[in-house]
């Protein structure tokens, strides 16, 4: 597979004159053939058009078809090989363990949504059969399924150029629902996009399914991203990023003269509560878990974790004196972009500036170009709750440490939180009474609450939610990792006295043994 | 049961002395005793702190406490015996009967919500067990379930006074949910409102719930609508009414820094399409079933039949000319409002001033005031494609038929329709082609597709959806009517690694077989 520089809309690829963008390599600065060049309005016009034309065939394949095309698409980007490791090494500066890892979860989490099309729970189906002689009024049959929303416009994240980009989450789960896809591709990894967005376009072909089904387009988020998410053929938006770029485009669909739900995962410092007994008897086991996860890949998570509170104390002290001498062995890494580099700088800039905070300690700094130099910071509790600024995200391997005067305190910064994608306690069993007094809260800070673990690492299941209250994303209603990500561009239809040849196949007599279903409200 | 003027914040009920609110009667114009006194932002303020002060309580009640509450409301609804009936008669002008059965619907409805919490399909509960030797890397004991939103502000419609108002579809669904609501009352009916909440306060106290779980304010949209979507312990809105109004709602949840959910069923002209054949064999039936259903209740339900498509010719003459005698001997009906019938009025006047479209027929007029005279009227689908006022609600027994050349034109009208609530087939077996035809665009516009019935009538049940494409509703992926109402006020959690004793009750190893869920994926 050959890396063009090509924009795919439909079946064909385009060579625009736009304004090129070239990716660079952030582990050297050295920039990388070939340029993409910025796509307009009459691009996104075009893969709209496709999509919209796409879309009723592509929400009535069966099943079975529906999920083959998954795992064909699977299959296609197993099928580039090494070309994709390598490119995408070079775009983001990652290792290839890493690479082929995402590579592995991304064709994983394809043929999971494979799976859940074909048990067809996300159907929702329903039945009431008709009562003629009911009294005082008849009842007709009844009987609702879930559709598909439309084209969905998706926005692949920098951080996981494979899981989370142009065939991850977002995509998978939209086209699982029956949703043309139009992706706008990350600027940080054009040729990653590209080779991704081949396989899905052969899977297209080989699966006989219209054109529309998938588009990949370059440019930027102000013009071509916003041009896509104004554009009234798209019905649903998939976003990972920043929370001021997941606050546009959630205000741009709203201003629409038809409103759509954007699903944006934007920001979470996913705190981490240490409790009094855990941290006793744990410390140095807590301090050196606690560095691995916050050095890990960087810091580069959407569940990095960012914050620490815990008692202030002996044990507490120890802690942090194992934190520092464990991250000053952490040797600096290369982080995706010189955008992302340059933002961390200047959120530990921030943070040293900042006269509530110390600097508790820090990692290795090296001579290449974009290195994370890990950090972690030290505050009073008193001064976390009347200070906001130390909320704010600092994506990378950077996170605070928040000093309680006593249980009270810390459900004080809980509720202070603002909303969050994961919320850990580490405890032992002697610290049940605190952690039952934290955890009503924290449920409702938070789409995930782990025990005993790190918050990086999700796992791509049906159990899993990566969501959470806002600023975490713009729907807490959502995920999206995990099988119930579907659910976020699907409808419910419900049918009434329709004749057997006019209802959904998946309604009809003779099918609905097939799937799971509520019968006058009992599951079949 | 007296009726007070009063305000109920938990269990209070306040004397209170802003501007004094008025019922009037509609069929005499007469006002009302006593006066509700509006509330404003310490009202809110209160309201909001004790439903904040009880979600904890509240969500985590048991299944079985929850249904019984849901059940002590409407076994309190009904000790209110002819009161209630009396009061609401009084306020809306709709006859006797139709309130007693509103009743049973209201009742019926809370009883449907007590079955579906006891059933617990609503917590979505999934589990995936720990696999500590999984390879490379162990996965973690994942459990979801799904919790309760927080306070939610409930706005009661004016016409449905029992079963879309303070202990309505809404109220209901976000109780069931495990959700305080606060209520604020409709002007319109605000004694009916009194007496509802009196007995939703009452089963509050008799279950033992904290006091927070519901309150109810009396003020204007402006002020206490708009002060109590913006209170930040507000997580989510119920709304029935106009669009302008859900818009407003819609736009203040955004703007705050947490946005919030809206969910505001606004307005649907329920178009139904009359097929070749039916209309051909069966015009004069269609046209006295049309007629009753626009004519129903002085045509003020969200589901009435606003708009009839079909082709031009003899049958359709054969149509207009049964609706032009059976209309004229409609009687006028007393609309809920003097405000719903100016705006009645002002949207007749609109439409016999506009050139595109000519007047059919009428029904019958009288000397009352507010009374509802019905009307039909006749455009071209040409003129229909071309001017966006003929979509306008004309709130009332107000229709447009609109008259096409071919199917094509058929589907070029059905394709510029709005989003709306329902969406209607008049056919017979030999129209089973054209049906497919329109059929994947109706699924697109409309939340409820249906064969040889009219939209008024809307049954309370597990498959019904009353909801549908901006703007029948601010949100497609939901129904306000039927069990799934409850989704609405729900965010999956997932649990990774808590020990039992911190688990939520429903998803402990002893219980979970109390309930459907899915165990790595399947069905149990």
């Amino acid at each position: 597979m050959e890396i063009t520089g090509r924009s795919l809309i439909g079946q064909s690829d385009i060579q625009l004159d736009g304004k090129p963008v070239y990716a660079v390599n952030p582990a050297t600065g050295e920039t990388l053939e070939p340029a993409y060049h910025c796509g307009g309005i009459d691009e996104v016009n075009r893969a709209c058009d496709l999509a919209d034309k796409a879309k009723q065939v592509f929400r009535v394949t069966s099943l079975e078809e529906r999920a083959v095309f998954l795992e064909t698409i699977a299959s296609e980007i197993e099928a580039l090989g090494d070309v994709l490791v390598q490119r995408c090494m070079q775009e983001t500066g990652l290792p290839q363990a890493r690479i082929e890892g995402e590579r592995g979860r991304t064709c994983g989490q394809l043929r999971l949504f494979a799976s859940v099309v074909r048990a067809g729970e996300w159907l929702d189906a329903r039945v009431e059969t008709a009562m003629p002689d009911r009294s005082p009024l008849p009842r007709a049959d009844l009987r609702q399924q879930s559709i598909a929303l439309g084209p969905v416009a998706v926005f692949g994240a920098s951080n996981f150029p494979l899981a989370f980009s142009v065939a991850g989450g977002d995509t998978a789960s939209a086209l699982a629902a029956g949703c043309p896809v139009v992706v706008k591709a990350h600027s940080a990894h054009p040729g990653t996009s590209e080779l991704v967005g081949r396989a899905v376009q052969s899977a297209v072909a080989k699966c006989n399914l219209p054109e529309g089904v998938f588009s990949l387009l370059y440019g930027s988020g102000s013009e071509l991203g916003q041009a896509l998410v104004m554009d009234h053929r798209i019905k649903a938006v998939g976003f990972t990023g920043s929370r001021s770029g997941g606050i546009a485009l959630t205000v741009a669909a709203q201003s629409r003269p038809e409103p759509i739900p954007v699903y944006a995962e934007m920001s979470s410092i996913n705190p981490v509560f240490l409790l009094p007994n855990a941290l006793e008897t744990n410390a140095q086991e807590l301090a050196t878990g606690f560095v691995g996860s916050l050095a890990m890949g960087a810091g580069q998570f959407c569940t990095n974790p960012g914050l620490i509170i815990a008692l202030r104390g002996e044990a507490l002290d120890r802690f942090l004196s194992t934190v520092v001498s464990t991250i000053s062995e952490v040797a600096a890494q290369t982080m995706l972009t010189p955008g992302i580099h340059r933002a961390y700088v200047n959120g530990v800039e921030a943070l040293s500036a900042n006269e509530n905070v110390r600097l508790l300690g820090c990692g290795k700094d090296g001579e290449q170009p974009n290195l994370c130099q890990a950090a972690v910071f030290v505050a009073s509790a008193s001064d976390f709750l009347v200070d906001e600024r130390l909320q704010d995200e600092v994506f990378g391997s950077c996170s605070l440490v928040v000093e309680c005067e006593d249980m009270a305190q810390v459900l004080s910064v809980a509720l202070k939180l603002e909303g969050q994608l994961t919320a850990t306690l580490q405890m032992n069993d002697d610290d049940l009474a605190h952690a039952q007094f934290l955890l009503p809260t924290l449920e409702e800070k938070a789409g995930r609450v782990m025990v005993n673990g790190w918050p990086t690492g999700v796992e791509v299941c049906h159990s899993m939610v990566h969501g959470g209250p806002f600023p975490a994303t713009s729907d807490s209603r959502s995920t999206s990792v995990g099988s119930s990500a579907i659910f976020r561009f699907l409808r419910p239809v419900c049918y009434q006295n329709l004749p057997q040849a006019l209802l959904p196949k998946n309604l009809r007599d003779d099918e609905l043994s097939k799937v799971s279903h509520l019968w006058d409200g009992k599951r079949v």
